[in-house]
């Protein structure tokens, strides 16, 4: 009987390995894309890239059809006075998602109304939820972050919001919340911005981070789509998201016991399902001294992300080329902005082979026993890059070099994108919005 | 490379099958106990039983060491004014969860404020909560369900609120939120109920719904434990949970390629995470004319869960003898109140084995087309007994002969369950309370 559930496995194994050992090399303008397993989708093997796929693969992005959307013209506005207005605090004491702006963006969507309801920019507070929410319950809730950046020339720039935007309708059609044009959501939030320009700092450690969130209010117990949700933006000044060695690493822990995401669930959607069950296992690892944990997946204990960023390699590979490296979008991962913006920087760079692919620790350790593995680093909208210098793992205590090479990938890829989201040079991954 | 892995998952699931085959003839005390996967447990196969274990498995729940509990003594009540009772609703037009009571039961945890803080019974309201709070985001909640019932006696009974308590403390522990003592609980529980008691339907149809639910309430973006935390009871005067066809039965739907838990996961935890991303799965089962979902897991398919439900399944197994079956414990599970009472209660039928045991659905429908599988049918506080009568699968539209049988388990289950709900028969799983 066991050789019989062995042999299934391993029959399960080769149909789906796609999933797993899609390795290509990039082509920038498709980098993104996803193997999806959409709501249309019963026989995702026929859109899946081939094992030994040498061409990208295919655009396979379910198409949104957004509801009939909120518009930005209808936006209202209603402005603090001056008594409600808050102390800015000291840059220094920010830290991470601390402090929130005088006003936020509220936008209601209610089934039997129509739909989408008039957008409304009114001072900062608290929301009025029935206790019986959907989202209180079931999760039924998303979120996106992205950050403002006060320029050297004082202007204020936004990131790729596109790319959030199209993440963001991506999570509300898993999670049966309901869809919006994406642009008219970037000039309602501009404008937020606008109105809240005081608090973007006047610092490059530190920015505006953004929070668009999206949750279903309907307060009935059914599990089912809910008929009416609400849309919010919040901006808080922030600094660094988290404490580091004094060299600026972090340590990390991976636990074969634990898994973040599977095939066939919600990993490749930002929800808020995906971090909730973090919070035990990141505590756990805290108090083994780690800073984050590094999720792994499957028999082979692949790699896939770390805290809550993507996770990047550096390393010489079988030519004797140095290759960056990066788990595949196989439906297990966050398609990050910053990942996907590191990817198409670096694969302009002549020096540096660019490859997603399958990493396993065995990989890890051994390239590191050889001396080939440079640098192991996280990338993410909150920390931007994050290099890391060691690994926990079953009874291994890996040391990695990132902090001891002369010219780090991690550093050229960090001033790189600083370079552009603080306006030293220009750049069409910013935009430009007061 | 493809070998190679394939093995790799041979031996995964040599490593692990104990984890997926635990057969094994229950004796009652035991039944509810489960494979831990807790915080503290690194070497999981130590306390896994073995695969063919028939001794029963040992008794591996984490040891919760509550926080100072929260004191049934400090409960302070503020009564709704006349102006504030709602009309109560016809029982036909109850539906679920669509109707709330007079009044609310909150309970405010602040670590800076030495934690939990004095009970308190409102009028019902709306809850007031800062829009970073991690509920919204990160999906920090975790919820409850049980009921009420108006016995024959006209005596109001609660069903085994222990277990509740029990479960509800385990997922507070895996989500980083405060536990607390269960029996406190159960004592405002039930204050709270008397107040509302004629909310409690006049009917053997209808019930009233508890939710008792824990969210994360500090307003920060760290993903971390909250330091803030807020523990509510809303009541709602419930009926049928979902529609049937016209026998009572349900026709659910099973599709391989979406998961609901996973080993490592919070399966068999009840947060709000396991059930906003079902969603799009079930309103795509509905779409094809199915109630409900069939949760499937593995490349052999194994059933774990129906809906919100756990499942069972009546057969004439090889021995001749007509068998109750359900998925083991497994941590893909939800460890349900109704689904240890059922195998409790059963197993001292004399004319029924009862057996929790790993279910492909290659083993369903090899039973199917013997003729020796009789009946199918979920099981769970907010329906009871789900009776099932057809499966959707690839290309299989599998008919269950659940409605066909003479005298059914299921309706025998129910009954009995009912009789000990409704106060027909006195016996210690139900606990008067007013």
């Amino acid at each position: 009987m066991p050789i019989y559930r062995g042999q299934m496995f391993v029959k399960w194994v080769f149909e789906n390995q796609h999933k797993f050992q899609a390795v290509r090399k990039c082509s920038s303008s498709l980098r993104y894309k996803e193997v999806e397993e959409s709501a249309t989708q019963t026989q995702p093997e026929h859109v899946a890239p081939p094992a030994d796929a040498t061409s990208p693969a295919p655009d396979t992005h379910p198409q949104i059809t957004p509801e009939i959307s909120f518009k930005y013209d209808d936006l209202q506005v209603t402005l603090a006075a001056p008594y409600q207005l808050q102390p800015k605090p000291d840059v220094s004491d920010l830290g991470f998602g601390k402090y929130f702006t005088d006003h936020m963006l509220r936008i209601h969507y209610h089934k039997d109304l129509g739909g989408w309801q008039k957008p409304e920019i009114t001072p900062f507070e608290n929301l009025n939820l029935h206790p019986a929410a959907k989202a209180l319950h079931y999760a039924v809730q998303l979120f996106e972050g992205l950050k403002a950046y006060r320029g050297v020339d004082d202007k204020i720039r936004l990131f790729r919001p596109d790319l959030n935007m199209e993440r963001m309708n991506l999570a509300a059609q898993r999670s049966g919340l309901p869809t919006f044009d994406g642009d008219e959501l970037v000039k309602c939030m501009s404008r937020l911005i606008q109105i809240d320009q005081e608090w973007v700092p006047h610092s490059e450690t530190s920015t505006l981070y953004i929070r668009p969130t999206l949750i279903g209010t309907e307060p009935t117990f059914g599990i089912m789509a809910p008929d009416s949700a609400l849309l919010f933006i919040i901006l808080s000044p922030v600094s660094t998201y988290y404490k580091t060695t004094d060299d600026g690493a972090v340590s990390i822990y991976a636990d074969p016991n634990v898994v973040r995401a599977f095939p066939g669930g919600v990993g490749n959607r930002k929800v808020g399902s995906n971090y909730g069950p973090t919070i035990e296992t990141t505590a756990r690892a805290a108090k083994m001294g780690h800073h984050q944990v590094l999720w792994l997946f499957g028999p082979d204990h692949e790699i896939t992300e770390v805290g809550a960023m993507n996770i990047f390699c550096v390393y010489i590979n079988d030519a004797g080329d140095k290759q960056l490296s990066t788990p595949p979008l196989n439906g297990l991962i966050l398609p990050g902005v910053t990942r996907r913006s590191i990817l198409e920087l670096a694969s302009q760079w002549e020096d540096l082979t660019v490859k997603e692919e399958v990493l396993t620790m065995n990989r890890i350790i051994e390239l590191n026993n050889k001396g080939r593995l440079l640098e192991m680093f996280g990338a993410g909208t909150a920390v931007l890059i994050s290099p890391i210098s060691r690994v926990g793992y079953l009874d291994h205590d890996i040391r990695i070099p990132t902090m001891k090479q002369s010219q780090p990938v991690f550093q050229r890829v960090k001033d790189t994108l600083l370079a552009i989201q603080y306006g030293h040079i220009d750049h069409p991954y910013a935009t430009v919005i007061s």
